[in-house]
């Protein structure tokens, strides 16, 4: 990955990583993004579901979205980030958390070729519940025609991490407080059927593995 | 709260909500948030923790923090997202998720006041885990003066939210698809003691109540 100026971690820098591993893994394991663009002057931040393809992000929504029309063919700037734990330190000071970020900065692009978008689609579900594509019915035509999808190449992006224990000074030890970490972890429930669900379809299989396991965000 | 055009939910204006005890409480709920700011004409996106007083949120960070820099006396957009559930529909076209979202504009001011920043600064930690400020070391004048706190009142700001099951349409209802909503909460685990705590500083209790019971976010 580019570790350019606009990227490089300069608060904590020993919390960057470059590495497309690490930035490739945590955008795999948030949920969803926060994806910022410029409207009349402003930074607008919107929450929205992404997927990995190789070095690309898919983005996508209703045809209509401003968020997609403002975002398309626009400098952007793409967030992830999973939340691990509270940090108590002994001092105010030093209070924390422990996290797991990227940042992409780039110019999305919107996706005409059907097979591309088709893909992306399918990607974006997949991303999200690994299985269900092969499950769910896919898109028709009007469905297609109605959804946008941008491309954002994973090219300027960094990682900002940190993990561990609270970083008191030495003389704060010697305190009668308690510090350490609460570790926070994103956990599924039971599946709620959707009250009009057909009897007799079983809670697929793929539901299964989903949770902390596997993610965290 | 102020629905102007900036802020109103267009994309599905059924989910805006603008009632400030609705903002309110997933401000509070939610452990952090993304801050937007433009940075050589173009949107940056940063996590970062927030505290709630009142109407105003309160964001800190290192004195010479970039972020902090670009963020004041600028227009910022403030974004915090409280993901609750997948949300599984027979059809690629209608999956979704189930989040609380509240976006905040407006211009976020340095607290030059000892007596507002310090209380900001307890509100920080206070929103992460209440009953703590009592606890830890209060910020020496040396820590203070390395710490810049911003306030942003909550003035034109709106709230979305999605709840409930998969919206598939009627003809989809007869697919052998399961259909539903996978819950999602944020769930704290024991606390892990910094390595070098002072024998027998016990876990306090403060830390008991933490975790989904009171907020997914």
């Amino acid at each position: 990955m580019e570790a350019n100026d606009r990227v490089r971690v300069r608060r904590h820098p020993e919390r960057g990583d470059y590495s497309a591993e690490t930035i490739h893994q945590i955008l795999d394991e948030a949920y969803y993004c926060h994806v910022g663009f410029a409207s009349r002057g402003q930074s607008v931040v919107l929450p929205t579901t992404h997927a990995r393809v190789g070095d690309v992000l898919y983005l996508h929504g209703a045809a209509a979205s401003a968020m997609l029309n403002a975002a398309s063919d626009a400098p952007i700037c793409l967030t992830a980030t999973i939340l691990d734990g509270l940090v108590l330190a002994r001092s105010v000071y030093h209070h924390s958390m422990n996290y797991r970020s990227v940042v992409v900065f780039g110019v999305a692009r919107e996706v005409t070729d059907e097979t591309e978008k088709r893909m992306a689609l399918e990607a974006l579900v997949e991303h999200v519940v690994p299985g269900r594509s092969k499950d769910a019915r896919p898109p028709t035509g009007t469905e297609l025609a109605s959804t946008r999808v941008l491309r954002l190449a994973i090219g300027e992006s960094s990682a900002k991490i940190r993990t561990g224990p609270p970083k008191d000074s030495e003389a704060d030890h010697a305190l009668d407080v308690w510090a350490g970490v609460v570790p926070l972890h994103l956990e599924t429930s039971a599946p709620t059927p959707d009250p009009e669900i057909r009897p007799g379809i079983p809670v697929p299989d793929y539901l299964r593995g989903l949770g902390s396991a596997r993610r965290n965000g």
